[in-house]
């Protein structure tokens, strides 16, 4: 029978917070089993663009990695959040490393081709080490994922921390039963948007679409949805969303197919 | 018998010229046996600090890591270098893996304490996960060290480059019969300063005091030596200073007791 697996994504306002991330670490460190964190970093390396004079770059509402917004992400993602996380842990006793998708080719991702927008030095995920992951786990050690990838020629690539996540859940359904676990601002899926109280609980692939269309699901939450689905339909066990303070009791809402 | 370990320490200049940084990373990737390469970084943190409009303080010619210059050492050598480094070996198809010292507890740190000077976030390296590192070369892994540290509660602390590469030799000689390489600027320990062809070829515990006395070894260079010898002293095999370019054929100055 396959071993417990969580993966758990958290985004880059709650690494950006000290009372924040150490709720968020001494939650994660009292999951049981074996279970890996990956972050995001956003807004950390928007502060430090804006301080160092590099324009936050946006060609129809996307934003765009430019060489410069690169070494942004790579030392704000892959140094400064992911090594602070990593020490967190480990003063929680957790034997936490820290990763890129560089490290051991954890992450192979491929420079998004140029269609309609040139996104820059973007990588679309091609491969999971899942393998290396999987070892890691069974000695023990709980990886810590930065969103910077690599496409194996010697380029970093910044990659979207819901797709690493997303990613990572599938490659290791093959070894894990997965409970895949994204942790964002609002404690779930909210039938109103002002009422925090109104989350749903459980939300199923036929549900979905009549949400969307009545507008109660709406911008950034629909990727994070399709992609919890993708997860759900590659083997993962269980996609949860939920905030921070969620994590605690493994409440918000649940998606199912 | 034990296996044959090279650890490469490379200064912070080569790592900051991408020709040069290809030279070395080419020139590692073909050393034979296992290998651990350790950085510094320096003037990419120093440019970044000065862009960022933090004052580089200094007490007595010594550098003050403050909370800020923590931060920016954390971006730039757990972060850019690192990574740049990982991601240029698997490039040359080196199972490389980027660690700080928090990364598994591989470079246990203590904040140095004040005394007449005091020095900030700087860790003085208490404990080296030689099992870890170990683990990680027998699976062909080659890990790639920041020198930024850690005290086990959580706090990140800067540490000399060298320092860390001297404590890795000693712990991991237990092991390994360790080669430990100092790559600077010159081809080696000079006679004439001046005159790159004046390598000392061989220099021993004897000679050093003398050389010292009369002017030849001075400035950053004793500090240098003096971690060569201890590492020596503590069951290291063999120490080399050397360039960059002298790591291709092996030649520079070996300390020896």
């Amino acid at each position: 029978m396959k071993q417990n697996l969580i993966i758990v994504k958290v985004g880059g306002a709650v690494v950006e917070d000290a009372d924040a991330l150490s709720s968020l670490l001494a939650d994660f460190a009292g999951l049981p089993g074996y279970k890996i964190l990956i972050h995001g970093g956003g807004r950390s390396a928007t502060e430090l663009s804006a301080k160092l004079g590099i324009e936050t770059k946006m060609v129809d509402g996307r934003r765009i990695t430019d060489a410069e917004t690169l070494k942004v992400a790579t030392m704000v993602y892959a140094g400064l959040v992911n090594k602070n996380i990593v020490a967190g842990l480990q003063a929680r006793h957790v034997s936490a490393i820290g990763l890129s998708g560089a490290d051991c080719d954890t992450i192979h991702s491929v420079k998004r081709p140029v269609k309609d927008i040139d996104y820059g030095f973007v990588g679309d995920v091609t491969s999971v080490n899942a393998p290396f992951l999987a070892s890691l786990l069974e000695q023990n050690v709980v990886p810590v994922l930065a969103p910077i990838t690599h496409d194996g020629k010697g380029q970093l690539l910044n990659t979207n921390a819901d797709t690493i996540a997303g990613e990572t859940a599938k490659a290791l359904a093959a070894y894990f039963k997965v409970t895949l676990i994204y942790c964002f601002e609002k404690p779930g899926v909210l039938m109103d948007p002002n009422n925090d109280a109104s989350v749903i609980p459980y939300l199923s692939y036929y549900d979905f679409p009549r949400l969307v269309d009545d507008g109660t699901i709406s911008g950034g939450m629909i990727p994070k949805i399709q992609n919890a689905f993708n997860a759900l339909n590659a083997g993962v066990s269980s996609v949860l969303i939920t905030s921070v303070a969620g994590l605690n009791s493994l409440s918000g809402t649940t998606i199912a197919l």
